[in-house]
């Protein structure tokens, strides 16, 4: 079993490179229709070793609200903010992440291909956004992304789409690492809720 | 990699044992602010294996037509139903999951045991039941449960959280056998939507 996915600019312990830095990019998000699942969607990336969810779409302060105090109560350093022009700026990542060189995108959809075959061969040496799509994705979204892959080819739900892919390609986290400077930590138990607070 | 999971009363391929019936029980649903959620929890249950979903909570005919409609187009027996008593249903399924011997109940909560020690050592030749809670779940269910587990110790979304433990439990299923008889049937592709409707 692989161990955590450290977030500092080191050695990740899985891989033997560098940390590579995970984006989750929402796109056409509403803010009435899909609160609780924008919200679902956020904290699943946060949960499963992203570094970030970026929000395109409506703009809604609630969802980054949400966001920001899960990881004040229960740790880490995941990030969020709102993105106005999601395609101009995956255009750019697509060609420039950052440092000049591309990024990788990988588009999560029931069209694409088996994700179990994809997660091998991902590149891992290069800072990824995972594309999210709400009802209607662009057509230039399959184009610009490095991957377009699905997660069974069946209709279910983007929430349980991205659980499954970074579960298969983070790999397990030390969760106590990982998570570290919040308030609350659960503490797993066969038979109740256990839970420690910074107080304790 | 295990291949698919037969759905009738048959020999799994994965384990040599009789097909092991999943039906996932959806707690506390609230029509108007869990509607998308719940209607992909139902989804998440079809697409990863499960064999039923039974919903509570408030009584809400748009879930289940949801997941009819979505069978009837892409395929496969999956079954969903109204449970008004699911406390007293799952007192009973403890002792009697329909032939007089226990069923398996396994709690889904961000409190319970670590997913990856637990799939390995779960009875695979009983009913099972996967119990996902809403907001508030009654403490009688952690008692009630036959394991209480957790897909990581974060707060995320029981959708994915459904859909990671059904992955790992379930495995890969051979989605042309096991959605057979639906109206439409999507192709992967690595770069586009493509899509074979009955009437091709």
């Amino acid at each position: 079993m692989k161990s955590g996915r450290p977030r500092e600019n080191v050695t990740d312990d899985s891989t033997g490179l560098p940390h590579q830095r995970i984006s989750v990019l929402r796109l056409g998000h509403r803010r009435e229709r899909d609160k609780r699942i924008t919200s679902h969607l956020g904290l699943t990336a946060r949960a499963f070793g992203a570094d970030e969810v970026i929000l395109a779409g409506e703009e809604d302060e609630s969802a980054l609200e949400t966001w920001r105090s899960v990881t004040a109560r229960f740790g880490g350093e995941f990030e969020c903010r709102y993105e106005a022009k999601p395609l101009s700026w995956l255009r750019r990542f697509a060609q420039d992440a950052g440092d000049g060189e591309p990024g990788v995108i990988v588009h999560l959809t029931m069209y694409g291909e088996p994700w179990r075959d994809a997660v091998s061969v991902l590149e891992r040496n290069r800072p990824m956004v995972v594309v999210v799509g709400g009802t209607k994705v662009p057509g230039e979204i399959f184009r610009l992304a490095t991957h377009n892959i699905s997660v069974g080819n069946q209709p279910h739900s983007e929430v349980a789409a991205l659980g499954v892919f970074l579960e298969s390609f983070v790999g397990p986290l030390e969760e106590s690492d990982y998570f570290a400077g919040g308030e609350i930590r659960v503490v797993p138990s066969l038979d109740r809720k256990k839970v420690i607070t910074s107080d304790d």
